[in-house]
């Protein structure tokens, strides 16, 4: 899985960030998902290596221009520039479908592929091959919410050494145990597959918090998340602010984190007041609030791509030094 | 009167053309009007001259997303911002009204200043100090205008040679003489201001055609404007693609410039097609195709800007050669 930042800024675009949108790249099925579609997600889209057609699912956390106005731009694209007739689904909370039927009609949109707007409400919900998508109710200003997306168990690898330990020859056997079916060699030993498969792999989890003050709702969405990708708007010296307009500090993001046990965190949704010269604080005051607190914490740029292993965080095509105190500072 | 083309290629963005969007800038007024808001506008403007705080218009041509997507992201983030409290008026064709009032609803927009939505139809309207707008049908899908912009005529300049000719002593007597008093020297003569004066100079007519087919109405409205701006989607081979879809081929458009008797035709709104790597026709031949009809056409980049004088256009903050045959191939 990799995760690629579209947009980090919060509000209004700026120069250097546009407004929100997250997509997640499932590299083996070639499709990927996108969360939260801010305008000019379209745009951004064209600048990366991200393919419109590939696009499978869309989710949408909460009912604010700077998260939804690139939504119908993006799906009407997707019908004009290629040929691409898979469906796309769009997951959000209530509003987004009299938001997107009117829209969809004042401006006489005909896609030439199926689009289905489901409004979800909290709780698990199964996807395609295995694939679980989690929502959990944020506390931000109107419905907003939070997704967690799990990847399936998967089967564990084929131990050829413990095969080639017990004297199996090489070659067309080994796939056969493999798929896990029982051999018979011309000595007469028989061999089942499962003895010869490791420990099946954790999936592995990748969780969006949106726009939300600090909530336990985000804290058990996101227990054991490889990725945890939370909002910090602003520094703590702005913390009335972020109180005021529901919104989190760096510092109580990476609180957040801590508390659930997250592998990574990556900040985003930056104020735009950080990167104004002469700011008091800048962004890399945020990051040193949040590292305080949970050191392994990046800042998202837009672009940052990062790869999602199972033991860690991966820049790729960039290169950053995730370990050093310049991680994320691009 | 400045016009600055904030995007220039039809349905969707590209990496050289986002979707359709002009600025008048009025100077002295300093205060600009848009026309028609795909979406990013609001990121384009960000990378030009304009500020936000100083739009007081919008008017769109019609209820298509490539001219109208970016229209209330740019109106929250003018809000959000700037504190400006001046008033917003945006005009346009029914649905218009339906479409704002149902994004703004279902995402909860609260803007600072007051916006006015004005749905017209086919006319003539007085505008502050003097400025006429007038509408007329387009022929596209759906309801679509064009718009011309008329500036009003202006008093005449102060001749201050026939003032000093008069033995008029230079000073505070010139200034009453400027503004049409009545003076009188010590030496008894009387004068009056009006004797001072050239004669009024005609207002400046800027005309927009938005989406349309070759149309008379367009013609009747483009009637001696000094700037004309055409969209022009295709070249002649795919005057099938135009006539299907109701857009123009270049060649078209440079013939409603000639019928109309406009002095410089700028033409927008192009098919991606011909700047694609190993296109059959590129730019280079809609700009041919149309100059063998209308010799002063003009080919609109994005961030193109040009000066609408009385005599001449002249491009501001680019050096490009408007008289050669790379006029305008920006």
């Amino acid at each position: 899985m990799i995760v690629t930042f579209l947009g980090t800024g919060s509000g209004v675009p700026t120069l250097q960030r546009n407004v929100s949108a997250i997509a997640l790249w499932f590299i083996q099925r070639g499709k990927w998902w996108l969360f939260d579609c801010g305008e000019g997600t379209q745009q951004q889209i064209m600048r990366s290596w991200l393919k419109l057609s590939q696009l499978e699912k869309i989710f949408i956390t909460h009912l604010h221009g700077d998260h939804v106005y690139g939504l119908i731009g993006l799906l009407a694209s997707r019908s004009l520039r290629s040929n691409v007739e898979a469906p796309i689904t769009v997951y959000g909370p209530p509003g987004l479908d009299r938001y997107t039927a009117a829209i969809l009609e004042t401006t006489r949109v005909h896609l030439r592929y199926p689009l289905s707007v489901e409004i979800v409400s909290p709780g698990r919900y199964e996807m395609e091959e295995g694939y679980i998508v989690e929502c959990a109710a944020a506390a931000h200003r109107g419905q907003a919410y939070a997704y967690a997306v799990e990847e399936p168990e998967r089967p564990g690898a084929f131990r050829d050494d413990l095969a080639r330990q017990a004297g199996i020859p090489p070659g067309p056997l080994y796939g056969k145990l493999k798929r896990g079916d029982t051999i018979q060699l011309e000595d007469g030993r028989v061999f089942h597959g499962e003895s010869f498969v490791g420990p099946p792999q954790r999936g592995r989890k990748v969780v969006y918090s949106g726009d939300t003050s600090p909530c336990q709702a985000v804290v058990q969405l996101a227990e054991g998340a490889d990725l945890f990708i939370h909002e910090a708007t602003y520094a703590h010296a702005d913390l009335a602010l972020a109180e005021r307009s529901a919104h989190s500090t760096a510092r109580q993001a990476a609180g957040i984190a801590r508390q659930a046990g997250v592998r990574t965190l990556v900040l985003t949704h930056f104020s735009s007041r950080y990167e104004k010269a002469g700011a008091e604080a800048g962004m890399a005051q945020l990051l040193k609030e949040a590292r305080e607190v949970f050191p392994d914490t990046l800042l998202a740029a837009d672009f940052l791509s990062l790869k999602v292993r199972r033991k860690r965080i991966e820049t790729v095509g960039q290169s950053l030094d995730l370990t050093g105190d310049e991680a994320g500072k691009v």
